[in-house]
């Protein structure tokens, strides 16, 4: 597949940082309209940007002082005229306030984006990690 | 999102017939070499087709005599000269060789195609359920 490419680059280091400021209109700003989120908790699907701008409010009120930071490995892109996909994995790494690591969970993310009026926007979010019913700790780094 | 489209809608078609069939053949010629699938279960990558092709003749195998009936629902598709994108619900039916369901399982399902050469073929699949850390009863339909 293609490499990372620029307009795709520029969503991921915009979600890390609104993620890290714990930003919910740079949050939400990344994201469609219509966009559908196959999230990882809970919840089977997101349908729009209301539904799912109500899932980062929360997510991150409920972190207090805490932040979280993003980590992207093994990007795979492919980037079209107005259509560009990507797979990556992720680990969210929660800190104190004062830095100390708190825990960390790797995710496996897909996005689709659309180019509309020159702007990248998330259309499809799936995240996941692979399940095991023996055990469930093969989720969760530490 | 732009409705189904024929180039998808056959994929999708074809993968139904090659699971109901148990044909491996068929099942792993709707995919790329290269292909990186993030699976629901177990596994936190497969990449290329050799390891997929060991997952579904291990999954088509660990059937015995029963019949596994794959149901699409809510297909989104976004289709370009070269590039589809495609998040879609399936459900999976297990029944006995006499049609008698066993069990049944909810997936989301997200697809990325490329035409190569004419050919349409599976370059990223993301699965999941969504997690329930208290039970894990949503999974499961049944």
């Amino acid at each position: 597949m293609d490499t990372l490419s620029n307009p795709i680059l520029r969503v991921l280091e915009d979600y890390k940082a609104a993620v890290l400021a714990k930003d919910l209109e740079a949050f939400v700003a990344l994201y469609d309209q219509d966009v559908q989120v196959f999230d990882m908790w809970g919840v089977w699907v997101y349908r729009g940007i209301a539904a799912w701008r109500e899932m980062a409010a929360s997510w991150f009120s409920s972190l207090g002082s805490e932040r979280v930071i993003v980590e992207f490995n093994s990007p795979h892109s492919i980037v079209t005229q107005d259509l560009a996909v990507i797979h990556v994995f992720v680990t969210f790494t929660a800190v104190t306030a004062e830095g100390v690591v708190l825990r960390s969970l790797d995710n496996r993310l897909t996005m689709t984006l659309k180019q509309r009026s020159g702007e990248w926007k998330v259309v499809h979010e799936h995240t996941s990690s692979p399940i095991d019913f023996d055990t469930t700790k093969a989720i969760f780094k530490r």
